[in-house]
């Protein structure tokens, strides 16, 4: 439904260079944009598409804001606001309370009126589902299980037991929640389940991918603060703690035992080995294998990039000999000493 | 059901040297095969089992018939042949068109009459299914998802809002289709859900396996093109484009807004950053991670192999001093050139 | 359900220092315990927590025994000893047969009266489900496959044609077993599905967690023998065999046909090439990736660990260099013998 640029400008505090009459109703990328559309510049990349534009409005910083052929929101942000604005012009579909015919839900469990429950969701006894909260079709909540007000489950999601999950959160297809954590304690005989007694505790306004997995705790519970934003296939073990507002790039592995701080950046296919620490605001590059606790925020890396096959294989042949060259350049240099070369400079 | 070399021979443009009334009527390994199966040799590896096969017949090249114990069908490209004989041999199991009493089908979807709507499936308003679509139980295909003739979804897939599928693609369980890309607008208070508005689309002979996932485009599509193959638990992110006839190895990963081309092979494990692109015809090994675009065809590496732990960790930690390393070579060869020691070679 | 202390100790043939009437009823941590709970101490990070736990009673060793301020469990292997207990304190929720009214279990399928078959449940023709199996809600299980006596699918676990799985295993929410290894034989036109006709055996007591997939075999079965446990989003691709009591971590990728010993440990996001031979008692680091097979027992690594990112950015290019620098180290090598430099020593 069309919206007029005026209104977009007063509700979300851009200053509107243009037409206020003027109005959009979908969202489209600067080179592909047809009039009704609003666009966006918040990456330098696309500033080439901005001049010929046929978008009827671009979310933009002011120091762009001169180039801009159209109609422009004038915004400290512009990422930030355009997302806030795409959400008002492409909103999530409204759905009335109830449950579908397939739906089981458990007489004991308690189920607020405003909620939906898609077909073939199994909801299970004791376990308390908010108000207007959507579980889409296969979504499986099981005993004990907490899902609060607002939170949606897009299709096919597990809560396994004593799960509880925070408001307005939403979880992708696949995603897997409490289950039991990798706890075998080794015997003579080969291994011991450790029963896993914690739960998963998840704050409010956490969004998970398809397909992530969070483990619940062995005796507590593993805790995914408020604002934790997770990306598919990742895997959070055991009595781990993610901190508020870290996000986790897609396939990223978190041992058990590790606490992460908040504001962290995740790389995609991180790994974490267990019982570690990470502190606040850190930022992981895609790959890097975390292997000692991190106390001090910044940027870190870990993984070679690419190179032509043959010169890689070449290049890390040497590396398997890297001590011992290291200990040559040591030779060489106390022969040069040895032989009064010239000082070091 | 037996077949005669004479007939596959026939139909698939082999040479046979043999009997051709003999029949094979299931396929076997080189070394476990019993009269009546059929076998092939592609992998030089497993040349060592040729002579004494108990198969009826071996399908191979022209190179190696000569050592062939028993009815050989003769092929340029032997894996392909046997590949296409064992379709044959061992064809999917068929299914009369209808629908499981617990499936739910909206009654404004439209599904062929000749589509398989297994137990537990849910079809939405407005999604199509195809003619001959098998959707195995749990299967769940959203609002306005399509999915062209003769394509599977073994059990338990989910095709999301809006998603395309082409025509004979064949989905394991687990895979998730179309759920939203992760576009996160970092702001003050954490970070602002971009909505994720494109939507997937598969072209036709796609193959994806167990629990990979393919997302939704932010704005535009997400794609697939034709003849993708695509292993398990491999993450693909949203905007990217996946270009025809490229095969992906287990539990690759591929960051939004890349496009590869057509004809890759990316090994198992690779990880590939945001926003790049990858021409035709290139060849990543297993676990590379690619942090530049390419441009050239051919093969790359990044990840080092194993070592025994203990000499990992000593050149390891030479690495983390590998640029002062080099600075002091530089200097050996300055001093060594200042003392006008022999020229270099 | 409380327990006294004097039984555990006879059951699980601990020395028991202290009151064998005390009881406790379930597990705590040490530094969170309360009276009437049980904790222990196997790991030496946490041993500053012993002197003020307010456990009942605490597993630990002898050599700990002495600081222990509460009532002693005295055993060899104290978090194997602690596991046992953990069982009986927290036993898997009990269960009585039958079936939920919308499971489809087909008439051909034969499954034993005190097996469960719950909610949305799926059991195909020729299907066999054992004694006190558990299949717990949204579970499918495919035509002629086996699952053993007192194994227990958690939620959505799809067993496909033809698996059999031994006894007391346990399958986390999104398991995949037997969907189709990639085999996918290259032609000129692009690929050709290679049927995939064995199947997946597993053995007793292997739990897989969530959203870890096991491939079927090409043409013989893909082999995970007793005890193996195995955490989540591994993949293991077809004709694999995993020896007894080998742990895999999570999101660790076996490729096809590698056979893996007895009792090995394979760290986090370990990657396998395919076709390779890995020997028993081989432990690998996380993220190691194994380019070849290995023959001797022992410990591997292969990945580096992180560093601050410019540090490690400048280290990795001068990598890409290696090789150069290390032929200019034998330049200068044999530079300094032709001078008659000192003898190396």
């Amino acid at each position: 439904m069309p919206v007029r640029l005026g209104e977009l400008a007063v509700r979300f505090g851009c200053e509107l260079r243009g037409d206020p009459d003027a109005s959009v109703e979908r969202v489209a990328t600067l080179q592909d944009a047809q009039p009704g559309t609003l666009s966006f510049l918040a990456n330098p990349r696309y500033r080439k598409h901005l001049a010929t534009t046929g978008a009827s409005a671009v979310v933009l910083d002011a120091a762009s804001a001169a180039e801009c052929p159209t109609n422009a929101l004038i915004a400290a942000n512009p990422y930030a606001t355009y997302a806030r604005i795409a959400q008002v012009l492409h909103p999530e579909h409204s759905f009335a309370g109830g449950r579908h015919p397939t739906a089981v839900v458990d007489p004991q469990a308690q189920v607020d009126p405003t909620a939906w429950i898609g077909p073939h969701c199994y909801v299970a006894a004791h376990a308390v589902v908010g108000a207007q909260v959507f579980l889409g079709p296969g979504t499986v909540v099981l005993e004990r299980a907490r899902i609060g007000a607002a939170s949606r489950c897009v299709a096919r999601v597990t809560l396994c037991a004593d799960v509880h999950v925070g408001e307005r959160c939403l979880f992708a297809p696949g995603v897997v929640l409490g289950a039991d954590g990798f706890g075998q304690a080794p015997d003579k005989d080969g291994y011991v389940k450790v029963p896993q007694v914690g739960a998963v505790r998840i704050g409010n306004d956490v969004e998970i991918g398809a397909n992530s997995t969070i483990d619940r705790g062995a005796i507590e519970d593993t805790v995914i603060e408020d604002g934790v934003k997770i990306d598919n296939q990742v895997q959070v073990g055991h009595n781990c703690r993610i901190g508020a507002h870290t996000v986790i790039a897609g396939c990223a592995g978190i041992s058990g035992s590790v606490t992460v701080g908040k504001r962290c950046m995740i790389g995609g296919m991180v790994g974490v080995v267990g019982h570690l620490e990470i502190c606040d605001d850190v930022y992981l590059t895609g790959k890097t294998m975390v292997s000692h606790s991190i106390t001090r925020p910044g940027l870190y890396s870990g993984q070679l990039p690419l190179d032509e096959a043959r010169r890689f294989r070449r290049n890390s042949a040497r590396f398997q000999n890297l001590d011992e060259l290291a200990r040559r350049v040591q030779k060489l240099e106390r022969s040069k000493n040895d032989q009064g070369g010239p000082a070091d400079e």
